[in-house]
């Protein structure tokens, strides 16, 4: 990273921001932070990072503005609302969006900053909040070469893998790619393990077995012990995944695409949200079969 | 393997029974086979195998007989026919089905057998043709564990990771939740891709970015590239996941479990077949879906 691009600012500190936020403070950069609640910022702080009072403050003195916030409202109110990121920004500063939201918001978003002299590019993640924390997150980024060319050793800083998709949403549309099959592949694994269960078959020795095929997968060795153990507790927090999926199937309506598989799953995690188990893990939806089983 | 378990039948010649005969022959076992066509039985009595005139006669002086057919009724038909292995076999046979079929077939079917003083374990694989070939099929293995250990040093010669999962049908049941868990992804995988391409970002690409994150699998790795670069020609021949897929939904409704995404995949999978592309990669749900949407 040149010293024109060392000074940054990190808005959402949620897990996943928090553990990024270390990340960049841990490899020298000089950060101010934001986040709703003040004493959420109180840690870093602690640790030296300036706390700001908006994000339009914690823009003001930022080469590079990291968001990590959940909704694609989150996200205009943080980058474009009356106390924004536009609002502090010096034209020239690179908004880094790590949050996963609408590739067609991402889009209008980008070009409302660019008016403004500020690029964005969308960099959702995948590796939750283990790879967060072991800087080993895969990023997905959507936009200009030259800003990524810009902000790479920063998102060296993030994760180990880091694929430019295209221009602005692509990231945000790979992303989506990566969440539907991600959890309509745990969706599977669910139904497999009640049959399993259902048959008398060990459940571990299943997963055990499967991993060694072609059923086997990134998932499968996650969440099957998991829901083998009949442990439901985050890990992913599976209301993230609802959301995800209300999205995926809102551009799904509007582009007329046939994905029956995550409408199914989608009407699967809003059952998961109605039993109440939304910050527990996405192994959840074993537990919502169960249910429709005794119905 | 010792020398009183080395006489070896092999039924069911097609293309994954023809590589295991192979693999057999080659580790210098002495080989019976039968196939329905005779023509298809030349090239192994050409290298030494006994072409047989049944079922029966073929597991006349063998120890071990493998069966590898389609359907459960196939199986039947070889086993407990009129002219089947049970009418051939000596007390003390053991009877190894490779095929995919029904869990509860399959414990009748031993129980038959094991009047007649025959021994059986349910053997189905995944690996595909490939894994075939190459010796490195995964063996999913139902059945008694001093039988298991007679033909284990055969098994061996088949396949690299050999998993005892129970007893009669545990193999079965396994092998189902394989193909559940399996299949369930390829369909996510087609939903991921349409909706990539149709916000036009780079098929390709988004698999190699997908396969570094949590959404990475077998078949990702497989099928993906397939689809995006539109492959179709099998590889798994779909019309085998479709059978497979039948056998689940019938054993789901059986035992009142809630499989929605099974039978989801159920019903594109017959609807892969109604366009004739049965022969075919399952890589055709992508077009399934196309199809869906033109529709």
């Amino acid at each position: 990273m040149t010293s024109s691009v060392s000074k940054v600012a990190f808005i959402g500190l949620g897990a996943m921001g928090a553990a990024m936020t270390r990340n960049l403070m841990n490899a020298g950069h000089s950060l101010s932070v934001y986040a709703r609640r003040a004493e959420v910022m109180q840690p870093f702080a602690g640790a030296g990072a300036r706390a700001s009072t908006s994000p339009a403050d914690a823009a003001r003195d930022a080469d590079v503005v990291f968001t990590n916030v959940t909704s694609t409202h989150d996200v205009e109110e943080v980058l474009l609302g009356p106390n924004g990121v536009i609002h502090g920004a010096r034209p020239g500063t690179i908004v880094c969006d790590m949050s996963t939201i609408s590739a067609d918001a991402t889009r209008s978003i980008a070009a409302k900053l660019l008016a403004a002299g500020i690029h964005m590019l969308d960099c959702p993640v995948s590796g939750g909040v283990k790879g967060a924390e072991a800087a080993t997150l895969t990023i997905l980024v959507g936009g200009k070469t030259e800003q990524l060319a810009r902000v790479r050793p920063l998102l060296q800083k993030l994760g180990s893998n880091i694929f430019h998709m295209g221009d602005h949403g692509a990231g945000q549309v790979t992303k989506t790619c990566n969440q539907t099959v991600q959890v309509i592949n745990i969706q599977g694994i669910a139904e497999a393990l009640l049959f399993a269960r259902a048959n008398g078959v060990d459940c571990n020795k299943v997963v055990e077995a499967l991993m060694s095929g072609f059923a086997s997968s990134k998932m499968l060795g996650l969440m099957g012990p998991k829901m083998a153990n009949r442990d439901f507790a985050a890990g992913i927090e599976a209301r993230l995944h609802q959301k995800d999926f209300g999205l995926i199937v809102d551009m799904a309506d509007d582009q007329g695409l046939p994905m029956p598989a995550t409408r199914l799953v989608h009407e699967q995690l809003n059952e998961l949200m109605e039993h109440g188990w939304g910050k527990m893990d996405t192994s959840n939806l074993l537990r919502v079969l169960e249910e429709q089983q005794k119905a």
